[in-house]
């Protein structure tokens, strides 16, 4: 850490509109262009263009009739986009979000081993739990699973996910026209997995995909997803309000990883950071004015109930946040929960201030500021052992995005903190992580 | 039917090396290409060249160790690669095959209204039910659920799923940046489904699609299979020996379409046909032999073994097939059993003669001859009312697709059965299907 070769890394946290919630609204913002792949594919290769290491789509599992009133519309389902995106880039890495408590191991590891056979591997998983009744109520449950349950379910969902792309080794497919041999089947190898929540007999019915296994990336940040984090992850998304809050952070899950026999540059954390630029600090602050003022209270505070699973339609805007469950006690999402709990204790927040405070990034740090002020904070953050890199979430896309790409990469590139040409092919050498070996090699259990 | 106007629908069965199970041996077959994406863009831009109705993948839940030694692997997951085609071509239809017995409505029906978005209506969905327990080991099952069972699940699957793309009203949408009116929510409806096998409460999380309704096709010929047909699907997939059986398969469906109230020519039937075509009819006789020289014995024989849910490894390959179980006692793939049991009795077929006549489609209709010949064979089925058009799977896919299509369609067209040009943009103006009234629209539940 912090010797001259070290550099950051860039993944850009893909929203149409841009991530504050009123986005859409703004007059950069074309509508029409809301599910439009056109638009996307002018985001991916502006991305690609401008060298950062990869794209990345959030996912929700339900939306409601109340909710879209005003917005919150997921947009088209994360692998189905990355996969047509994966056509018309080259370089740049494709991370979609796929829940393991609404899914298969087996279509989900094969799923993935697609998009990286088909992107020449590019492809990387962020997984999550899902933490919403609202989402549960669409796969059979009338509440969303205890957090412990749903990450019981992950581990062993991962331990079969893993296990079903070791499956096929490497060199296992022969294809030998002559002898018509078209796999060395001692290298093909079943799991037959019999677990609590799955049975798994394998092997996958695709070969082997470029990256051997597709980057794992992680997003929750409570003691279950720091836990499971530090077995499986990566790359690392996470929400951090402070510097000492990252650093923290950052500490607590390099130790853990080294805890579990990993090296700690084996796990790139990434804390989220929502920009709003402008050719001054203040024209950066009015234009965050401008877009607070597109907001509607009633959309904001449906949403932030829906975030901590917490109705908080009956209290005063003007009044300060209600006394929420511990932690613990939470099923839903339980760090971003205790995140914007702290929030607005310590800065003694009206809710009325607190939803703006979090409209232009749902619990991600926001700046609002100049090209350099902005550059300044990334630095800052990477140099003093808070984060290897950083999640993009521009606040607005048209603009807003070209505002970053066009202004802060150059100036992290004149500082020498970012690459000016990728170096690697595949996501995982974006990163500069290693291949994992495959657990089944050597074994030759059928020979 | 029978008047001029009529023409015929043509459907690319596509498979990378081609349908017969030999093909990858084939001297014009490139191993290197079996996964590879520019191979199967070629493939998908040759078809739309060619003015073809559609692009049709099939699929399977698993491989075995034994099968993978000589072949038998199923390359990307359908959805995954047509999303990448979809970038690629403009007005070819892109048809997907999945399995109602290992999905949940929810994520198939947000994924399909995905590739109809992203491919501006051109999504299809081959909706089966899976037959095999080697399918049923990979999802949580000892054995494939019984036959009536996965159909009495098909049933609610689509239900649910018809019900999920109908959520959003075609004008739903407003995204009115004046008022922040994202979405008019009286045309935005809840589910609220509780069945036997699913409980989805809705909406969809993504506005209706360019067809409103994926077109919905099916392949299943078996007693459940075309009642579920009559009821659901548009285009059916259909395996046919004889000019015979398919007149009485296409008056059946037909009929069986009218008791449900919907109109005979509103539900299309393409028998599969794969043609081998050569200068002369010996000339193409004689490349299926060299085709048959490379398959396998013991392959061919697991892979029936495989289709009919019947181990057949004991049985002498020079014998007979001996008697398989009553057709309504098939837990798995029902009409084709019954189909290669009819064909083994009727020509008295060993086993070995058997393996070499289902080599080259699996039960499909086979031709070897000229593209006359070919073309000859496809009017007398269309215009004798077997057939409204067909599902193409040249036994060979480099040199044997292009024969097909450089020969065979300007023949169909020459004859005036088939476009020249595409006249419609989505799917379903290509087959000339209408878009179902939504079953929710001016219910305004809400308001």
């Amino acid at each position: 850490m912090g010797n001259q070769k070290r550099t950051l890394h860039l993944n850009l946290f893909v929203a149409s509109m841009g991530h504050h919630e009123a986005a859409w609204r703004h007059p950069s913002s074309n509508v029409e262009e809301i599910i439009d792949f056109s638009h996307l594919q002018r985001i991916a290769q502006k991305a690609e263009q401008a060298k950062l290491d990869s794209l990345f789509l959030a996912d929700r599992y339900a939306t409601s009739r109340k909710a879209v009133k005003y917005g919150a519309i997921s947009g088209l389902e994360p692998l189905t986009l990355l996969s047509a995106l994966a056509v018309v880039t080259k370089r740049i890495g494709l991370i979609a979000t796929v829940s393991t408590s609404f899914n298969e191991p087996f279509n989900i590891a094969r799923r993935f081993a697609s998009l990286d056979h088909l992107s020449q591997g590019r492809a990387g998983w962020n997984i999550i739990t899902s933490g919403t009744d609202g989402e549960a109520q669409n796969f059979n449950h009338d509440r969303i699973p205890d957090h412990h349950v749903r990450y019981e379910r992950a581990h062993e969902f991962l331990d079969v996910t893993l296990k079903l792309w070791d499956s096929w080794e490497a060199d296992a497919l022969i294809a030998d026209k002559a002898t018509g041999i078209y796999a060395d089947n001692s290298k093909v190898h079943e799991l037959n997995h019999r677990g609590k929540h799955f049975a798994v007999r394998g092997p996958l019915n695709l070969s082997r995909s470029p990256q051997g296994r597709p980057l794992l990336v992680q997003a929750g940040s409570s003691e279950d997803g720091k836990a499971f984090a530090a077995q499986y992850a990566e790359a690392i998304f996470t929400a951090q309000q402070s510097l000492a809050d990252a650093h923290a952070f950052y500490a607590d899950v390099k130790a853990r990883a080294a805890q579990h026999g990993r090296s700690p540059e084996q796990v790139i954390i990434l804390p989220g950071i929502c920009p709003i630029i402008g050719e001054s600090e203040a024209d950066a602050k009015e234009k965050e004015a401008q877009l607070h003022e597109l907001t509607h209270p009633a959309y904001s505070l449906l949403q932030l109930s829906n975030r901590i699973g917490f109705d908080l339609s009956g209290y005063p805007l003007d009044g300060p946040l209600p006394e929420l469950p511990a932690t613990e006690k939470i099923a839903g999402h339980q760090s971003r929960t205790k995140l914007i709990r702290d929030l607005a204790e310590r800065e003694q927040l009206t809710i009325r201030q607190l939803l703006l405070r979090l409209a232009g990034g749902r619990g991600h740090r926001t700046i609002a500021g100049t090209a350099k002020q902005v550059a300044d904070e990334l630095e800052a953050w990477f140099t003093q052992g808070a984060a290897d890199g950083f999640n993009i979430m521009p606040q607005i896309t048209n603009g807003g995005l070209d505002d970053f790409l066009d202004q802060v990469v150059p100036e992290l590139q004149r500082r020498g903190l970012f690459r000016t040409e990728y170096t690697g092919k595949t996501l995982r050498e974006h990163y500069g992580l290693e291949v994992p070996a495959n657990q089944f090699a050597g074994s030759h259990q059928y020979q």
